[in-house]
C-alpha cells in the first residue's frame, strides 16, 4: 500500500460520516456508499461539525480539504481507493456480505478495515476475496477528534496489513491501539458494555436515572478516565505503596456485590501479574511524580472545561464566583481614586493560547490588551446599549512591546493608563504583568478613534463617557511617560 | 448544625488526607485521628500537592488556609467539631466499631459521614447513638481536585442530615449527587467497579496489558467521560433519530458476549423508561446543539491534555508537528523569485474571529501577521528540527496599522517584506489584503530577535537559514520602504 490517497466508505451514518469528516479534513479523497437518500444531507451536516471542532482545536496548518463523493454503488466506492472502511450495523450478516463484496471489487493492494465494535475478524473476514488484509479499526464518536482507534487481526490476517493500518490511522492523526489477541469486543468496547450494561441495570431497577449515572462519572472518575485508565489510577490510589497496597486493600471488595460481574479470583499469580504490569507501565516514575501529571492533567482539564461552563468547569466556576464574591467589585463612583493606572483585567494564560514554542502566542497579547481596552469601556459607563446605538471606539493603531515569555495557565494582570483623550481620540499605554512573579511581560500602545460605525466615520464621544475618561487622563497626567511609549519599531533602546 | 467551622477526620490515609487539605484550603479547622505514626508526613505530603494544584486551578481569591492537627486519640478529632468524615478501609466491622465511638463522643448535633466507596449506610449506622445524622458522603481520589460526592442516606438517616451534608459539601466546592435509593456500591463505584472487574478479566486471560487497558480508555471514551456520561453520549451516537435509535441499532449488541455482565433484558417497558429518562436529561436540547456542546467541551478537554502533552494531548502535539513540517514545507529553491514581497499565507476570515462590532477582532489581525512570520520561517527551512534544538525567532516588538474592517468569510492573503536582517535580528514588515476588494485591511512591523530558548538570550541564526534570509532582505532592498514602516503611534499622518 503506497500513500494513500483515496478511502472508500461503506456506509455514511454517525461512525462512516466522522470517517469521512477526518479524512477529507486530512487531504484524503473519500468515496462513500450509503443506500440512505439522506446520506449526503448527513455526511455535510457532521462535515461541518468537525471544521468547526478542528477550527478551534488547533492553529496548525490543516491540509487542503478534499472532496466527499457519495456514490451510488459499493463497487464505485471501493474500486479506485487505496484503503476501505466498512461501518456498518452491528449485524455479522451484512458485514460479511458487503466485506466479500468489497473484496471482489476493491484494488488486490487495498486494506480493507471494518469499525466493528467488537465482531470477531475472523469471522468478518471469512467470505472475502484476499481476506489478509482485512483488518479491525474500530474508532470512536466522534470520529473527526476522538484518536483512538483499535486494530485487531483475525486468524487469516497478515501482519503487513495490521503494520499498514497501523501507519496510515497515525497518518491521520490517531492513536492506533494493536488489540493482540482477538476476543469479542476487543478491550475498549469490554469496558465500555461493562459500564453500559452495568447502568441499565440501575434504570431497569429503579434505582437512578440516566441523568444520576451519568453524573456519577463525569464529576468523578470520568475526569481521571480522559487522560489516565483505571490500573494506573488504581497505583495512586495506593498511595506510596503503589499497586500491591491498593490490591491489598481493596481485593477483598471484589467479593463484594458492588456491580452485578462477578470478579476474577485475586490469585497470588494474578497479584503479581497486576502488579508487573503496573510498574512496567509506571516505568520508573515514582508515585509522587504520578501523582503531579495526574493532578496537573485534572487542572488542565478542568480549566477546559470552565472555559466552556460545563460539568464539573460549571462547579469550579460557581465556586470560584462564591470566592469572588467577598472580593472587591469596582463600580466607578466619583469617589474612586483613578491616580494609578487602572487594574481592571485579570486572568490566566488558557492551555490554546500557547504556540510550538511551548508559550503564549503573540496574537493571545493583543487580545488581553484589546480586553483591557474594553474593561475600560465599560468602566467608564460603555455598555451594550451604547454598542447598540452604533457608537463604539475602533482601534487603529498599536506597538507592542514583548518583554518576558510566559506559560499556560500562569494568572496575569493588566494596568491601563491614559496617555491623551480629546473628543474623537483617545490614546492609552497597557502594562501586562505575570502576576505571581510580578514581572511585566509586555506592553501596548494604542490610538483608538471614536466612530459611528453605520456612517463608518469619526464622531465625538457621547459627554459623560468623554467627562469620565478626561477626569482619569487629568489624575493619569502626574504619572511619569511609560518606557515605550512614542517608540517606534527597532528605535535604540533607552 | 451551623456554618460548618472545624470538621474531625477518622482515617489518614489517601482519602482521609485529601478530604484534609480540601477543607484546610477552605478555611475549615480540620482535626485527624489515624494511628499509623507516619500520618502528619503522610497528609502534609498530600496537602502540598493540593496547595500546588489550586494555585494552578484557580486565580479566586482562596480562603485563608485553616490548620490541620494530627490528634492521638478518636474522640479528640471529634469531640468538638461540626461535621466526621471517616475514610477507614472498606472493613464493614472496623467502620462500624469506629462509628459507633464517634457518634458518642461527638456533639449531638454533629453529622457523621462516611466516605465508603459502597458498604450500605443502614448497615454501618446500627450500632450509631444517634444514627439519623449518618450519612454516605463517598469521594473520589484527588479529593482535594475532583468534585463529585455520592450522598447516600440509610434506613434511619433523617432527610435534614442529608440537606445539612449536601449543603456542607457544596460550600466547599463540591457537587453533590444525591443516591436516593441504597444499593451496594451506590452509583459510581457500580460502574467503577465493573470496569476494574472486567479489566482485572482481561488481565487474567492473557488478553491485554494494565496499559493497554488504560489506553482503551484515555485515548477514546475517557475523553468524553470527563464531562459527558454514557446515556447522553449514547444519545448522540444514535445520530439525529436520538436515544430510541440508538437502542434499537445496538439493542441487539447486549445480547452479545462483549463483556461477562449478561444485560437486562431490553423490554419495550425499559426502552421507554431509558429514552423517556433521556428526552429529560437533554431538556429539549437538539443533537445538533448537543453534537457541539460535545465537540467544544472535547476540544477544551483536549487542548489542556495538549499542554501537558499528555495521552490524547501528546497525540494532538505530534499531529500538529507533523502538519507543521508537511503543509507549508515548501523548501526554499535558489530559482525562486523573491524580488517582490513574499505571498505565503492566505485564508478566510473565521465566524468565531468577530466582535461585538460585527468586525474581525483586533487580535485576529496580529495572529495573522504571527501566522505569515511562521510561514516565511518554514519557507527559509525552519522546521520542527530547528524548534525541537531549541532554537527560535522571537517577536520582541510590533506596530499594527489598522486601516479598514473585515466582516466574517472573506478571504484575506499577506505580503512580507524583509527590511533588514543580521544574524540575531530580522526585521519585517506586513500588509494584510482582503482577496475579493484587493484593499489592505491592515499592516504590521516587526522586530523579530533569534533566541537559544533553554538558555534565553539571543544567539545567530543558523548559517543556512541566514543565507537565505538575507538573500530575500537583498531582493527586497530595491523595494520601495512601506507607508507606516518606523512611524509610532499617534504621528501625524504622512
Amino acid at each position: 500500500m503506497a500513500q494513500v490517497k483515496a478511502v472508500g466508505l461503506i456506509g455514511g451514518g454517525v461512525i462512516g460520516a466522522g470517517w469521512a469528516a477526518r479524512l477529507a479534513l486530512n487531504g484524503i479523497e473519500v468515496r462513500v456508499f450509503d443506500p440512505d437518500p439522506e446520506a449526503k444531507r448527513k455526511i455535510d451536516t457532521v462535515l461541518e461539525n468537525a471544521r468547526r471542532a478542528m477550527a478551534k482545536l488547533t492553529l496548525a496548518p490543516l491540509h487542503e480539504s478534499a472532496a466527499i463523493h457519495v456514490v451510488p454503488t459499493l463497487e464505485e466506492a471501493v474500486a479506485e481507493t487505496d484503503f476501505v472502511q466498512e461501518s456498518l450495523p452491528e449485524r455479522e450478516e451484512l458485514k460479511r456480505d458487503l466485506l466479500a463484496a468489497a473484496s471482489r471489487a476493491a484494488r488486490r493492494d487495498a486494506v480493507i478495515a471494518s469499525s466493528t465494535s467488537g465482531l470477531l475478524p475472523s469471522r468478518l473476514q471469512a467470505d472475502m476475496a484476499g481476506p489478509e488484509r482485512f483488518v479491525v479499526g474500530h474508532p470512536f464518536n466522534p470520529v473527526y477528534l476522538l484518536p483512538l482507534v483499535e486494530v485487531c487481526g483475525g486468524a487469516t490476517t497478515s501482519p503487513g496489513t495490521i503494520e499498514q493500518a497501523i501507519a496510515f490511522y497515525r497518518s491521520i492523526g490517531m492513536h492506533p491501539l494493536h488489540v493482540r489477541q482477538e476476543i469479542d469486543g476487543f478491550i475498549a468496547d469490554r469496558l465500555l458494555e461493562a459500564v453500559w450494561r452495568e447502568g441499565l441495570w440501575l434504570v431497569n431497577d429503579g434505582v437512578a436515572t440516566t441523568t444520576e449515572i451519568d453524573d456519577a462519572i463525569r464529576y468523578g472518575a470520568g475526569l481521571r478516565w480522559s487522560f489516565m485508565g483505571t490500573f494506573l489510577t488504581y497505583r495512586l490510589a495506593g498511595g506510596e505503596a503503589g499497586m500491591r497496597h491498593f490490591l491489598a486493600q481493596f481485593g477483598p471488595a471484589l467479593r463484594l456485590p458492588w456491580t452485578k460481574l462477578e470478579a476474577p479470583e485475586l490469585t497470588d499469580a494474578l497479584i503479581e501479574r497486576i502488579a508487573g504490569q503496573s510498574d512496567a507501565q509506571a516505568a520508573g516514575t515514582s508515585i509522587r511524580d504520578l501523582e503531579r501529571l495526574r493532578d496537573d492533567c485534572l487542572v488542565a482539564v478542568l480549566q477546559g472545561l470552565r472555559s466552556r461552563n460545563y460539568g464539573a468547569g460549571a462547579t469550579l466556576n460557581a465556586h470560584e464566583e462564591k470566592l469572588y464574591e467577598t472580593a472587591h467589585r469596582r463600580v466607578m463612583g466619583n469617589g474612586d481614586d483613578v491616580s494609578q493606572p487602572l487594574a481592571l483585567h485579570r486572568g490566566r494564560v488558557a492551555p490554546d493560547w500557547i504556540d510550538y514554542n511551548g508559550h503564549m502566542t503573540e496574537s493571545r497579547y493583543l487580545q488581553v490588551f484589546g480586553d483591557s481596552s474594553d474593561a475600560l469601556f465599560r468602566y467608564v459607563g460603555i455598555d451594550a446599549d451604547y454598542h447598540a446605538a452604533g457608537k463604539s471606539y475602533y482601534t487603529v493603531e498599536t506597538h507592542i512591546m514583548n518583554l518576558r515569555e510566559v506559560g499556560a495557565a500562569e494568572p496575569f494582570h493588566t494596568t491601563t493608563q491614559i496617555l491623551a483623550v480629546d473628543d474623537k481620540r483617545l490614546h492609552i499605554f497597557h502594562h501586562l504583568t505575570a502576576t505571581r512573579e510580578d514581572v511585566v511581560l509586555a506592553t501596548a500602545e494604542q490610538m483608538l478613534l471614536h466612530v459611528d460605525i453605520k456612517a463608518g466615520r469619526t464622531v465625538p464621544a457621547e459627554a459623560p463617557i468623554l467627562a469620565r475618561l478626561q477626569r482619569i487622563a487629568a489624575a493619569h497626567a502626574a504619572l511619569p511617560t511609560p518606557d515605550g511609549a512614542g517608540r517606534f519599531v527597532g528605535a535604540p533602546r533607552r
